[in-house]
């Protein structure tokens, strides 16, 4: 599957920085713990600033502890060309979430630079600060906090073992009190491009290295209370019963036929997790606590799912005898990645000798916060068997070398065509 | 509903008894909690032994914590003619589950003593020890003592609060080294006879106070575990997902359609407990654990609904990727109340001017064990709304006085006929 067309990136020394990074916070052969802000996430934010030092962009850590080097454009005040990712991990992952897309993008950079091109507008490569949000619960921080997206009372919030942000925050050099001077004024970033492993296991089963995302799709996130009445397994009749747990699991058997009810469609409907009360062998449960996530790249198709849920919950609730209440989480839009920067990729694709294809991002990325700034584009690499946040989580040197050579290819691309 | 015949035994007395008894470990109105020899139960047990006391039944409370009151009969060598049940009760739970069987019985001997009757057996009254089984997690311990069917390692079993059972035995005055002098020989037992709360909703929704026991029935459980493959909920295609709790949902679907496929039958089925790894709302779930409860007065009947199940569990399983275990817990037979017994119930139960239903006890009680020393007879009584295990447990004066009415007459005319 790999292809043998000449590459300009140094597949060598990407994969060389790729190793060097995964021996801070090393899990085991292959995983990685780098939470954010943590010693491990500092050190390796020092590592990857001092090969941006190495190559004179003058990195710096701001406020928010994002990592941001800078190759000088001609036009130093023309909308920058913002590459980048996240080095911080889950608590038991990978070597390649977010660090392809970092690293990646400082190949590309240095290749520009080798190339002696001085791009038009500036170019920056960012590490995003706690995208993972594995240790305050809540991610996406660095890139929120330079678009001005955080929320009340984020700096109080705590890890496990009491610290809060603001507190992880200062350890690190970072000063909250500073944050005005590290937000980008609007209409500074004129585009963001992410390159990142999948995630899921599309890609392999399609026999592609790599593809294009076609958006960040909005799920829907619920949390559903079934409510009916407890009674002693031996002695309520069937049909005198008010099973809770047998509505929750008819409603989990419904969201999956409505999740593949579109052919083709890449809709995908998950109860993730569960629970019963009292949960005891011996009693019909009296209350089922579920939630559910649905997500799709077409937002009107997704709505007339969630239309159909809805009546679900009705029938199945009247059927049993139970009732319910439906607490909505989270309610995003699905964030297209821009046409312009898909043809562009698609183009040098195909210069590349290969057609790759579109598919949606179930996950989150900090693209989706750029999404509001500026007009995006992410390249998915191949993950082996889909699995992430795992030690396991794997992506050939092949296949993220071709990824970065076409994220260089696209960059190159946009330079010209500005 | 209620019955004008002439009764014999003293309702108001009863109601008293019920009532004093209920002030121990009183919760709230209504609820009890005497867990098996805690403070509350002791002082529960030497309530019962002083109205024991008071009629001259000279009681004893026995190595296992039963308390044994006895009316010596004209052959003090018969097979004795047992009534009792517990007074043991839930952490939260009601005052007539296992009460009213053994207040009851007493008042059914105190009005045999009223009426100047010398039984030709003796008739022993018995407050059985740990019914419930909720402090030690294991249950029916006095009369599986005085069957000789304790299990190895019983008296190590720990309470929530690191005590033994055999600690709270001495602390209670039994001796556990003593347990043989509080055996029953084989064949020393004629008949036992048990009043009972129904805790359930049965006789409630066909509008009868009382009830014929048919027998208790056998529950089959298992424990179910199936596994599939872990992946974020937002990248893994619906048709490549091996979701373990699609997978339960359906095996609970299948069976609550299983336990309803014979109409008329009393079959139950449900599953009650039920966990998620690693139950998080945006990972597809990787492993679902389940309790399986399958219950049914016609074991040939069971037995066809079990390899039912079997074969649903190896479709589902297939039809998603699963793997799975099944972990028998407990396989009980049904066991049947003897034909002669039933036979006076229902005679007597004519000549109070009723007639009442047979039914099926889905519970346990502590005639499940008897059952294998003799034959034995349980009435069942009316709960209101089919709730026991709870504080809003509630059977009227009126069906429990003629539960007890019966349970009297019974006893009458199993003295007349031997």
């Amino acid at each position: 599957m790999s292809t043998t067309h000449a590459q300009f990136i140094n597949s060598k020394r990407l994969q060389d920085r790729l190793y060097e990074l995964a021996q801070i916070g090393r899990i085991g052969d292959t995983g990685v713990c780098r939470l954010a802000l943590s010693k491990e996430d500092y050190e390796g934010v020092q590592l990857v600033k001092s090969w941006m030092e190495e190559l004179g962009l003058q990195p710096r850590v701001d406020h928010f502890g994002n990592l941001i080097g800078r190759l000088e454009g001609q036009n130093p005040d023309a909308p920058i060309l913002m590459l980048g990712s996240h080095i911080d991990s889950q608590p038991y992952g990978g070597r390649y979430d977010g660090a392809i897309g970092v690293l990646g993008a400082l190949e590309v950079v240095q290749t520009i630079m080798e190339q002696k091109i001085t791009p038009v507008m500036p170019i920056e490569v960012v590490a995003f600060c706690d995208e993972e949000g594995s240790r305050f619960n809540k991610g996406l921080f660095g890139s929120r906090g330079i678009m001005g997206k955080l929320e009340e009372g984020e700096l109080e919030r705590v890890d496990k073992n009491g610290i809060t942000r603001r507190q992880a925050l200062l350890d690190c050099g970072c000063d909250p009190e500073r944050f005005e001077e590290s937000r980008y004024a609007e209409g500074s970033i004129g585009a963001f491009l992410e390159l990142h492993i999948e995630q899921g296991p599309v890609l392999e089963a399609q026999g592609h290295q790599i593809g294009i995302v076609s958006g960040i799709s909005g799920p829907l996130w619920l949390t559903v209370e079934m409510t009916g009445v407890a009674g002693h397994t031996g002695s309520v009749p069937m049909n005198m019963r008010q099973d809770a747990l047998l509505g929750a699991a008819k409603i989990i058997v419904a969201l999956n036929e409505l999740a593949r009810s579109e052919p083709g469609a890449p809709t995908v409907g998950t109860v993730g997790s569960l629970s019963v009360f009292p949960d005891s062998r011996n009693i019909i449960p009296e209350k089922v606590s579920f939630t559910v996530d649905l997500r799709d790249i077409d937002i009107d198709r997704r709505h007339r799912l969630e239309e159909r849920f809805m009546t679900i919950l009705v029938d199945v609730a009247a059927e049993h005898g139970l009732t319910y209440t439906v607490r909505e989480d989270t309610n995003s839009e699905p964030r297209y990645c821009a046409d312009w920067i898909k043809d562009i990729m698609r183009d040098q694709a195909l210069q590349l000798g290969i057609t790759i294809p579109e598919l949606m991002s179930g996950p989150f990325h900090d693209s989706l916060v750029m999404s509001y700034a500026c007009d995006y584009g992410m390249i998915f690499v191949r993950s082996k068997a889909g699995i992430s946040h795992n030690p396991l989580e794997y992506s050939s040197p092949e296949d993220i070398s071709l990824g970065t050579e076409l994220l260089y290819r696209t960059v190159q691309q946009i330079l010209q065509q500005i």
